[in-house]
């Protein structure tokens, strides 16, 4: 069924995507230019996702702290590339107060500055290391063109930042913390990802590399999830964290990062969501079973009452007993995502029936209202999880191409985006020929598999296996 | 006992707290002028107070939101009072990438210019009413003098910002809010508080009137610690925030905002705390109970095993196994407040015998080693939580005093500052005169009690009893 408020996905796929967002009310519009409110369906989103992955976080050894939102131009400038990468999309503050200040700082658009001055502050031994710091916060990077979730001049993320004594242990961080990321999609996300590396291009500004997750959106466009960086010495050498080892001599510490944004919610919508409005996994759902009693009888409700009482605490419920029509809170939970509904009408109970109905599917499933609604809706919501993730990863496969050369690549192009599979020999140059093919960039160099001895592009000696796609 | 890198509390207050705030790592300096790190230690703290307040705030139908940090100039003057309010203490931003904004905007000090916005643009009728909105964010006022958490640059705090149909319900919602704060910090921080109202001087800029959450340090300075106004139609006539009541006639909506922040901590830290460090409520310290074992024998381990496999899932525990001397973990056991320590050690053992330490009161008790020893902790840890509040609520009361003239309150001033009650005719001339004593200030106007006839300054029939005081 569409939703009045709801362009086609198949006719307008950006159109579609925010009038998702408006329809089931995640986020809305500011008066500040490129920034969003996030509204409460939208934030309890992100509240799912903070649980989850901070709990995660603290399980493996991190610590929650929180860094200044300001940045004095100096301190930010100390490493070369950093400031460079990000110079032309920070907001600078210029006056605190009536005054002008006499160095001007900017908001954050990320905070390896901030956090590897502190870590010079403190570090002192090699006893004090490990430190594996993460902190949930706002950034701002100034960007031109806008889209909510996606894309927005302010967002919200965590970033971790972790320091080490050795180069094996930081390799070690930033790899366990892509397969955080990667777990953290397809289990509670239930969004297949692709993780590699990036290419020196793609990589983040003072990075020694980046590893990422790629994910592959319903239309084909690709949108990178989640990076985890590795930055050897770069940062500890630039802002001197030095350590004395068991030898007692001076080192400078091995250093990562890794974050992920709010731009997951935007992930959510265009890998799961319909012309019904939002399709939310049951792992992450706010809210993942909807009551709807049908009529008023004193049947219905006690068996509204019997069922709340038992799914509450096991699963997060609502009861929409509101006086609004049935059909009008059909249509309300399909477009808020929720995934189990539950309608008791007195016509099904005369049966000695009820309706469960999936939103991902809308697939309505008669079962007797003395059922075991707990194992009911337990089956279904797991039923729902695995089926979302399987049908994202059918789709992943369907739109994951081979190319040999530019000719396929313009090809597949042509029919439908997606992932493409192509070696590449290495050279900047060829990554450049790519992204004339409607803006084609290296996803991520990926390590198993190898479907050609030539680079795509200059039919040279390829190196690498590369996915390229288009981008959020 | 004393803590080396300590001050101590009566030889130097000021020094005492920032050694505190260093020893116990809860936040350090940052290289950012007037903003400090929030170290773990910290941030654990809060992230205790956000679970405690949010879970309050949720039950009572809130929700969270997220709006932008940024606040164009003109969307901040809207309303005239808050502008002249915040002006001297914002941060301008005015550029955006490589370029000069063509309007600058500030980084929210507070939101209600937002959510006002906001409000304005998606309220339509009564049916919509009441929303009841809040946001865990960074804020920024750029303050001239600074102390870690007290006050600070940018700060962490909650925002609710509601609106309502009726100004009964608003009304309500403030008072509701206020008696949130005054238990959240009676029964979790362990802190005493005055409620009441804010002068028209001393309320917050825009507001109808502001009620207050007021605290007394062990030294016998005030802290306001939160804050809940009411706006009456101020901003919704600003900022045009109207809805169609059930006569389909258009009315203003009538709002509230009310908030608390970081700078709990540091009431934490100065009412509780001692020169031996930190000092924290059981209710809120991250960590409760930590099991220090004395030797490595088999005997001690089993036991270090046994009781946190009991504790555990009932209390945050850790376990401190590190090769540091005992004599070193008890100090850090004290320094970062946490509120029972277990030792385990041979020489007890012997007697069959373990020894509970409490952090408050510092005293040692022998219990035997077959106790029962989640009891032992859940009735320790409820008198320590009750005691600490009795302490602080008996200094509070030693320190409240009475004065009928300004003769008494220089005299009371004299000897030890704390609550001076005094009856007041409510005239601005006779609350700055008052300031010419040591600076005190109007606190609060309570409403039950009077204690004389006559204005504390000037003589003349008095209006309200008030508490003066001077702050932080």
């Amino acid at each position: 069924m569409q939703n009045k408020a709801i362009t086609s996905r198949d006719v307008d796929f950006g159109k579609w995507y925010t009038d998702v967002v408006r329809a089931a009310k995640l986020a809305n519009y500011s008066n500040v230019k490129g920034c969003i409110t996030i509204e409460p369906n939208g934030y309890a989103i992100w509240e799912r996702i903070q649980s989850v992955l901070d709990a995660k976080f603290k399980e493996l050894g991190h610590k929650n702290v929180y860094m200044p939102v300001l940045i004095p131009e100096n301190l930010m400038k100390k490493e070369g590339e950093l400031i460079n990468g990000f110079a032309p999309e920070v907001a600078w503050v210029t006056q605190g107060g009536e005054k002008e200040l006499e160095e001007r700082m900017c908001i954050r658009p990320t905070s390896e500055t901030l956090f590897s001055d502190y870590y010079s502050s403190v570090v002192r031994s090699y006893k004090d290391l490990p430190m594996k710091y993460n902190q949930w916060c706002n950034v701002m990077r100034w960007e031109k063109e806008t889209r909510p979730f996606l894309r927005s001049r302010e967002f919200l993320w965590q970033e971790g930042h972790t320091i080490h004594a050795t180069e094996a242990e930081a390799i070690e961080e930033v790899n366990q913390m892509l397969e955080v990321y990667k777990w953290f999609f397809e289990e509670y996300l239930a969004i297949p990802v692709i993780t590699g590396k990036k290419t020196d291009k793609e990589k983040f500004a003072g990075a020694e590399y980046t590893l990422t997750v790629e994910a592959l959106m319903y239309n084909g466009v690709c949108l990178q999830s989640g990076t985890s960086h590795y930055f050897g010495q770069k940062f500890s050498k630039a802002y001197d964290i030095t350590f004395a080892n068991k030898d007692n001599k001076l080192e400078h510490v091995y250093q990562t990062s890794w974050g992920v944004s709010t731009r997951m919610i935007g992930g959510l919508i265009m890998v799961h969501s319909d012309d019904a409005g939002l399709v939310l996994p049951p792992k992450i759902a706010p809210t993942q079973v909807v009551i709807i009693p049908i009529g008023n009888s004193s049947k219905v409700n006690y068996l509204v009452e019997k069922y709340s009482e038992e799914l509450k605490g096991k699963y997060s419920i609502t009861i929409d007993d509101s006086d609004k029509s049935p059909g009008f809170k059909f249509a309300e939970a399909e477009v808020n995502g929720i995934p189990v509904r539950i309608e008791i009408g007195e016509r099904d109970l005369e049966n000695d029936h009820i309706t469960l109905v999936r939103r991902d599917t809308r697939e309505r499933i008669t079962v007797s209202k003395n059922c075991d609604i707990v194992a009911e809706v337990t089956n279904l919501l797991n039923t729902i999880q695995k089926d979302m993730y399987n049908r994202a990863l059918a789709r992943n496969n369907a739109y994951t191409f081979e190319a040999h050369n530019l000719d396929e690549v313009k090809k597949i192009m042509d029919v439908h985006p997606g992932f493409i599979k192509g070696m590449w020999c290495g050279s900047r140059e060829c990554e450049d020929k790519m992204k004339e093919i409607k803006g084609l960039k290296s996803r991520c160099i990926v390590n198993d598999g190898k479907i050609d001895d030539k680079c795509i592009v200059c039919g040279r000696d390829a190196k690498d296996l590369v996915y390229w796609g288009i981008q959020y």
